[in-house]
């Protein structure tokens, strides 16, 4: 179908590749470089006139980069009169600024939503927004896709006897209950208290994990505190090991050390964010989101909804 | 008067110095830095309800850094119930995508337009835009300051004898003549020309040059590479010697080597972006935008025309 044209832009290439060779058609040919003084330069190199652009970009690290990426790229398709421009945001960046938690905060993952539709976006595709808010920050359609059967049908796979699913905090607990589900395993919950203020946190575990084998999720994981910190509190409450798994693997800063050092026996996360080199560490499973992103392009393409790929 | 507010983001944090102690207030407190992923975190740490907000940023490089930084801090400055939020580009980039001058090109400088109006700036006051369209490009009121006579002061101040204003292309002749007004001096151009294709340019000079003191003016100094060409042409078609000025010191990639291996005496700046100390060499004289700048915020913030500054 020569109207159905997707571009890779910088944050996820490998990912688009694969997306790509789901959906069966050639990589539409661009390139996002940058010039001397490291503003973004856009090549489009195909006609894109009335077709469908599906633009596959993550906003993660640098997410200011990538952001600027998408906007401009969206910039020119809209220039270049494509018919429609679907943004594919595997990671929505900025998902944790979703409310004035503070005075004077920025509210940035609105802010980037209006940015997104300023440049000219008609349809966005993402999965596991971090905050359900996010969707009605926009007005155009959003389809959000979903991680966990994904992970679940891995640890299906390895045949795991007595499961618990953990979540690592009260805001989680759907998540788990999604997972548990698919598992057939029941749930426990870390319960989080600071008996007085400046005194340690004391983690509480709501839940029978005893002698189980647990399965903390999270949607992200980022400096990877408070899941190595789950993870050991699990075990000396008796658990017999521990699995972490987590849609978006931002690991930033001290994550793949705290990882390597921690109760977790291994780490299962999708290829929203890339790995780079240094994160493939032995006790990181990485799954691809691939398959399901390329059928959730084509049910757009093909005007259809994308509902029916959440079970 | 409480209810001006200026507040430096982390592109000209000198340069706004230099502003707040000519206007005669303090710094406004706030702290734009970075989340462990690398996302913009804002701390406004006073109080601006119903006050009149200058935020000084350029957006020259990292030019995405610094958009994403000026839109995240004036959508926390909106929801902070600031009465004006008044955007301070000294340098605009960007500037140089602003038109399509190829098939599916982004206009790149009226996308950073649009965005600073969805984020919610009221205002943008800035310098010798390279690009008069860029004007328009706003739906809000933006005044533009003038670099030259701030480098016509210096080389006035330098009591040369028999100078000549070049103008590197045909495109700059204005600025150039302007220059050349202020010094009471004539002015020359550089006419490239490509004899056939795939072969090197031809330098023709129109105008008298021998024997005098050229001064090359353009807007922007990027990879230097126009201007020391034009440098050493002037030399070799008889100019006694050779000084170089511009605004906006971009500077990027073999720009400092090119200058300092060129024929250039003295290369003449503004601080609308900060020289790097590996740019501060002893050929480049840079001069303050800071009084200009401050006498503009105080008219705009007066309500005031600023237009009078241009003389
Ligand atoms: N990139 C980030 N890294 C760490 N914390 C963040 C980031 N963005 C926002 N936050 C903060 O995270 C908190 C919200 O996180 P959560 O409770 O997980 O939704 C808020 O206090 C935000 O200020
Ligand atoms: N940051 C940049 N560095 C170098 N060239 C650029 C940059 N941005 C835009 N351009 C190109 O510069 C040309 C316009 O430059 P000018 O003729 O000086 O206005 C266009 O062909 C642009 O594609």
């Amino acid at each position: 179908d020569p109207s159905l044209k997707v571009f890779t832009l910088n944050a996820n290439p490998e990912l688009a590749h694969e997306i790509v060779e789901h959906i069966g058609i050639p990589m539409g040919k661009s390139s996002v470089t940058r010039f001397s003084d490291g503003e973004v330069q856009i090549n489009i190199e195909e006609s894109i006139r009335g077709g469908d652009v599906f633009l596959i970009q993550s906003t993660s690290a640098p997410a200011n980069e990538h952001i600027m990426e998408l906007l401009i790229m969206i910039d020119a398709c809209k220039r270049a009169s494509a018919k429609s421009i679907n943004v594919v945001l595997p990671y929505y960046g900025y998902a944790r600024q979703d409310r004035k938690a503070r005075s004077r905060e920025p509210i940035t993952a609105k802010l980037v939503a209006n940015l997104l539709e300023t440049a000219g976006a008609s349809r966005v595709l993402t999965l596991d927004l971090h905050a359900t808010q996010i969707q009605g920050f926009f007005d155009i359609p959003v389809d959000q896709l979903m991680g966990v059967p994904i992970l679940a049908d891995y640890f299906k796979g390895k045949e795991l006897d007595d499961v618990v699913v953990v979540s690592p905090d009260h805001g989680g607990v759907i998540r788990a209950r999604k997972l548990a589900d698919r598992l057939k395993a029941p749930i426990a919950i870390i319960d989080k208290r600071r008996p007085k203020p400046n005194v340690a946190e004391v983690m509480n575990i709501v839940g029978n994990i005893e002698g189980k084998t647990a399965i903390i999720i999270d949607d992200i994981i980022d400096t990877a505190g408070t899941i190595t910190l789950a993870a050991n509190a699990l075990i000396e409450h008796g658990a017999k090991n521990v699995y972490a798994c987590c849609t978006h693997p931002v690991l930033s800063g001290p994550a793949i050390e705290r990882i390597q050092n921690s109760k977790i026996c291994e780490l299962v996360v999708t290829n929203t964010i890339p790995l780079g080199e240094e994160k493939k560490i032995e006790k990181v499973t990485e799954l691809s989101v691939a398959p399901l992103m390329a059928d959730a392009i084509i049910r757009v393409h093909e005007n259809k909804s994308v509902s029916t790929l959440f079970d």
